[in-house]
């Protein structure tokens, strides 16, 4: 596969940064082709603002959305942008790496998905109607690639256990992985966390970086998370509310958008 | 009260920017007094980066956590965020507002938080024992003050409900909520949120700017999201999981971690 990795850590020398290595050599070894991103040594913009929008005339009001939708329309993104929109068109996965801040991804890599993730291109895609909801959650441009995250949280695993203080680690992650990736069309693969990792040691590192090898070695053929394709009948449409029935009884939250029968089928694996 | 309102909306003739007003105009008719951050127009930089770091060798590695540890007991922090950190003891109710891109906020808000809230300030604060870990989760710097999110989604009401395909406002804002505001001390109220925003007219508009009225003349009194304290024995420690027999049985997720005697009364008024 062609894999586009998108980096975010401001040290060169950082733990994320052996890992991301770690991760391109096991990868270039089983036969894949990488590009990265490395936002911060690309001096990645990070707000969305009008020098994003030339074609902006000066007393225009900037409407982001409809700015985003024009310039996409037009050709008229910014190079940076464009050169990203072609990387996620000629890449067939993409991971994210990122330590965890603030219980989500560092600015400068949300500032990539709120520039890069242009209105027709990851989201205001496709027909709205009473049989569909536009191309979104499983259907649209990045619809057949996959993509998965590469996490490294400070914290202890307990505090992010279905239990812990913090909230469970795929609560946390499903604004990203739903919200995100899977939203464009992305298959997302389950995540890849390290945690406790500002306290690693040389042994630690290397179980990590074991594990991290054993991941790369499946990207192509690990389950993707079982979320729910949103025009495939299980919601109603326009109000896209899950349909009566569907879901553990009584259930709510973010839990109720993955399909029980592969849940079923992944617990018993 | 003392309110500091911070504000990530690029576009200084926006709706965000009209309701932003609206608030202003509110709180001080109601004899408080504001400031405000305006994210944007003060050009705020986003990344964290070396150059946040002037104490820093050039030779040294820059570990975000140690580093932004160091900064902040020696005092050097860089002006602009000292800034903040000043309007935030300063203010006895902290505002974020901002609208929802990519369910959560913009990068140029991120930045604010992962530049501001510093080690020592926002976080890594307080003991670490068998009775306590840190101050934080209701404990912490700012704590006895408040805080809230006044936020503009683009997509329908429906769509952010408890069985909505985006996943409930309450849980994709529960990372921000919990967090980044309980987290160092706040006391955090419910969100003022905003639907389908791209589409207001003036009627809507009217309507959410006297919603908005009614919740800025009671930021005082209204009830914060009750939370559990992180060292009031609800949780092990330091494994910081919920103890067994509390939170709804088989519950897992977000909602484990709001206290049920304080919901069953919400749910009874």
């Amino acid at each position: 596969m062609k894999v586009l990795l998108v980096f975010a850590h401001p040290e060169p020398k950082s733990l994320s940064a052996s890992l991301r290595d770690v991760a391109i050599s096991e990868l270039e070894a089983t036969g894949h082709e990488v590009r990265v991103s490395d936002l911060y040594a690309m001096g990645w913009k990070s707000e969305v603002d009008r020098a994003d929008f030339p074609g902006l005339s000066a007393d225009e009001r900037l409407l982001p959305v409809a700015a985003s939708k024009n310039a996409f329309a037009t050709g008229t993104l910014t190079d940076d942008v464009k050169t990203e929109i072609e990387k996620l068109l000629w890449a067939d996965m993409l991971i994210l790496q990122f330590p965890l801040w603030w219980f989500t991804m560092p600015a400068i890599l949300k500032g990539w998905v709120d520039r890069v993730f242009a209105y027709g291109f990851a989201y205001g895609v496709g027909e709205h109607s009473d049989k569909r909801w536009g191309d979104r959650y499983g259907e649209g441009t990045l619809a057949g690639k996959r993509a998965m995250l590469i996490v490294a949280a400070g914290g202890w695993e307990e505090h992010y256990g279905p239990r812990g203080v913090n909230g469970p680690i795929d609560d946390l992650l499903f604004p990203i992985n739903h919200g995100i990736l899977y939203y464009p069309g992305y298959d997302v693969l389950p995540p890849f966390v390290t945690y406790s990792t500002d306290r690693f040691n040389e042994p630690l590192f290397e179980a990590a970086a074991q594990r991290l090898r054993e991941r790369m070695r499946t990207v192509e053929t690990i389950e993707p998370i079982p979320y729910r394709r949103q025009n495939g009948g299980d919601y109603h449409i326009p109000a896209m509310e899950l349909r009566a029935g569907l879901g553990a009884p009584g259930a709510a939250g973010f839990g109720l958008h993955l399909r029980e029968s592969e849940m079923k089928k992944l617990a018993a694996e």
